[in-house]
């Protein structure tokens, strides 16, 4: 029998789980603007890159057109959850949601907006890039890794069968009993190169594993790592890979990550779900975490520095001299 | 007898420091820009706000044109002061030279520039705005505080006229046996106010005294000036004044400090005398000075993002959904 899925999110990650489960599942996309899902809706969804196909797909704004459905998937940014899953979550009272987003926190309020339903913990090392509403390029085809949310005890038949989905869909995905250490290392790799290029402006690049010199970024990213670790281990969780080897894969890269962007733009960032969320798990634990508490303090003075008013930082004429 | 002053820098310090001295001394001053010295020496300075007063004085931006000195009052940023004073060292072979810059390292620099003279350990909390080339607001009529800088063995009299003639110029000025702890306050205090204004864009605004919530950011203000008391006392330094303190009064200011323009307008910063300076320090006698030092890598990784070529920075479509 063809499972029912709903995709809360069409962005790179949303507009690739949706293309390719249309393969094996009657799928639905709820998006927030009204010509994202007409455009859907008109003309499908073009994936290029490591997959080349083309599809036909089912996207709306409004919540009456929706199904009850067996699977969801919440790929917004984490600070998004709430408002993106809260008008769909009656639709899964029978169902189980994964959260493919960043950080550590969405299973919380998606769990705390579904009275039943069971929660998936997800972590996807997919990436993409949406070059427009309706053609989405399929980059790294990693896999994405899920387990089931303690709290809402999710039996593990719900979570292969989502995985098993996503593998007959051309994607990858593993069922894992605990998908905590997978989360946990891409938390640290996330909250760490995040935080890092949106307080410098640096994209992912070799400065962040640099370390010859005693000013070299690289020695911050390596501690906030050994940080990191250390919360987790706290938490009796073992990494599944090695932030730092990740970290210095990534910084060949120059690749922007989303919270450069998002300071770029002045928008609310994801760091709540990830240096902060470090910070106040470490807190809770009782262990020191000093750099991410720092960094977590320093973005969200930048995103306050955004709505701080403007005649409050007239410029004078700069000291700067001889000149 | 009248005693001949230079003046290494022309920005508002520098400024004030010329305009007032003339009064009490022959003053001559260094500048790099042509047309700054040609708008000094057809129009003289004018000093409004503290004091308000009119001043013919001489400038120059060539070294031929300059006599041997008394004193010397170096005032460019902490960054300049080799490029600033090696051209006029040797005018000061036989006479004592003032740092009056920001921060830790620019009297180390002074000199090793000067193989006989002695250099004058200083920090000054006046301030004022350059309107114009010949226009200076004097703003806060506080001391400059100076002492001997110890590696010259600096006779404490030289120290003590050079705060004379301040005072009767109409500025303030302190003598100390020791300039250290007054130094160290104000290194303190100026390393954590720039640096994080400098990485959240905010000016010294309200949210640098904020302790309430765990995200805000004057517990991070609070931690930074802790630690820099840490390192003063491994140093055998006791403070002049409280950090803290200062912190708390600036925070109601909103001034936007001198990092903060720097950042903006892409000027290397001071941060190397500033926070990186505590960072060497607690490096050197082997205490801990974690958050300084990682602000520090933050902000040597955001001056390397000006010059890191542009097309690795290039944008993705952002991966913000539902949209």
């Amino acid at each position: 029998m063809t499972k029912r899925i709903l995709i809360v999110g069409a962005g790179a990650i949303g507009s690739l789980y949706a293309s390719h489960l249309t393969r094996v599942a009657d799928v639905w996309i709820f998006v927030r603007r009204e010509d994202h899902a007409r455009t859907i809706n008109e003309r499908g969804i073009r994936v290029t890159g490591h997959s080349e196909f083309h599809t036909h797909a089912k996207a709306t704004k409004d919540v009456r057109e929706l199904p009850e459905c067996d699977f969801g998937i919440v790929a917004t940014k984490a600070n998004q959850t709430r408002e993106a899953f809260a008008p769909v979550a009656h639709l899964l009272q029978n169902g189980a949601v994964l959260s493919a987003q960043n950080g550590l926190g969405s299973e919380e309020i998606i769990a705390e907006l579904m009275p039943s339903g069971w929660v998936i913990r997800g972590t996807t090392f997919m990436s993409g890039t949406r070059f427009a509403d309706d053609h989405v390029h399929y980059e790294l085809n990693t896999a994405t890794w899920m387990g089931p949310f303690e709290p809402t005890n999710t039996p593990f038949e719900r979570v292969e069968e989502l995985a098993g989905l996503l593998n007959a869909s051309g994607l990858k995905a593993e069922a894992l009993r605990d998908a905590r250490p997978a989360q946990w290392s891409k938390l640290i790799f996330n909250a760490s190169v995040n935080a890092v290029s949106a307080l410098t402006g640096l994209p992912h690049s070799p400065h962040f594993a640099a370390e010859a010199e005693f000013s070299d970024l690289g020695r911050l990213l390596h501690q906030l790592i050994a940080e990191g670790r250390t919360v987790a281990a706290a938490l009796g969780i073992e990494l599944h890979e090695d932030p730092w080897t990740m970290n210095c894969i990534g910084a060949q890269t120059n690749h922007p990550p989303s919270m450069l962007y998002d300071v770029r733009h002045h928008l609310p960032t994801e760091v709540d779900f990830l240096g902060g969320a470090i910070a106040r798990e470490a807190q809770r634990v009782g262990v020191p975490a000093p750099l991410h508490t720092a960094l977590y303090r320093l973005i969200k003075g930048k995103e306050a520095s955004w709505s701080w008013k403007k005649e409050n930082v007239l410029e004078a004429v700069n000291d700067a001299v001889p000149d």
